[in-house]
């Protein structure tokens, strides 16, 4: 079985990612990050569990969450904190015993978090594992199209938003040290979060698909 | 429907770009360039059969090639030359009356062809498409297993295998002029022909795949 362990926060990229990933024929396991300051994690996994994959949590060390918010008060701006936080999460989760395939939701159109060629190769020569990026060949209408048909979502600004990804905890710390955290991120930043599937479901099993003659 | 024109060689990184564009829930038209020179695109109209494919020519003009062909003396490497003529090829393709979606199997680690973020937005922007490139987030590992369990696939090098790419019909250019492909090729680059499936088989159709419940 080639089982993938893939990156999830429960928004839209990470959860068409892991579609993808199961059509192509992966055991996927969704696997949320969190520094332990905040329950949020739990909407990924309520996501996860909607959308019938296995759900798991990795727990990062608070160092890193706050070595992150050092950077992003540093530079005014979230960029750099969120690819430091996405590469030790990889890092992290590439490491474990067992796991030979890491995945993320990560695309064209983004300038964070995103690895370079190599980096890439970085990652999966220093893990021995296969690092896979289903979005990153498709493009925003590409996204839209397939999330569209694929899932029911909810978009709201960040700040409001009840999500798994890092920077609810991020910006959850920067309060906690009296930074207000839209000096730091973008006013208008909306998100997304998946509630459910709207027609689609998972991969058939292979038995199930229609056979094409060799000849 | 929504239907994909993919720029098709007959090789196992088309062949498996076809095969996610597919699963993604595609309708996909296979499109093989020619430059009319020789009917090596027959090769992959084969290849495209056996897959249960739709399978189309695209010819471009010969003045495309010959460009191409004096990069490549000038530069004294391939690389610029088939640049020139994917970009070509997806601009031609790109430019059809209602096509909406262009695809090939370019992926993460190789250098040519390739379009960066500009250039492919550009593409994009200029023809009003969606540019998706299945493989861009896959490295070799991946690629492999994937290819492995789906296709059975006959490796060989370039200047022997009949296949429908274009560095054929440029090679064949190169030797009406005088020119040892051999000083430009690499000697020894490997290259793949897709005979047909495993047991694999193309995307199932929607109502055949099984349904997740959405609470």
């Amino acid at each position: 079985m080639m089982k993938v362990y893939h990156l999830y926060s429960g928004g839209k990229d990470s959860s068409l990612a892991a579609w993808i990933l199961a059509k192509l024929g992966y055991e996927v396991r969704l696997v949320t990050v969190t520094f332990g300051t905040l329950d949020n994690w739990k909407y990924a996994e309520e996501t996860a569990r909607r959308l019938g994959f296995e759900h798991e949590i990795l727990k990062l060390s608070g160092e890193i969450l706050e070595r992150a918010a050092e950077m992003a008060v540093e530079d005014g701006r979230p960029g750099r904190a969120i690819q430091f936080i996405h590469e030790k999460a990889l890092e992290a989760l590439a490491s474990k015993p067992d796991v030979e395939r890491v995945s993320d939701g990560t695309r064209r159109d983004d300038r964070v978090p995103y690895l370079d060629l190599p980096k890439a190769r970085s990652l999966e020569d220093r893990f021995g594992v296969a690092y896979i990026r289903p979005l990153l060949g498709l493009g925003y209408r590409t996204i839209n199209e397939l999330v569209g048909r694929l899932f029911e979502v909810e978009i709201r600004e960040s700040e409001e938003l009840e999500k798994s990804d890092y920077e609810v905890e991020l910006r959850h710390l920067l309060r906690k040290r009296g930074i207000d955290p839209l000096s730091i991120f973008p006013k208008m930043h909306y998100q997304s979060r998946v509630l459910g599937w709207k027609e689609e479901k998972l991969t058939s099993s292979p038995s199930r698909t229609a056979r094409v003659p060799k000849n």
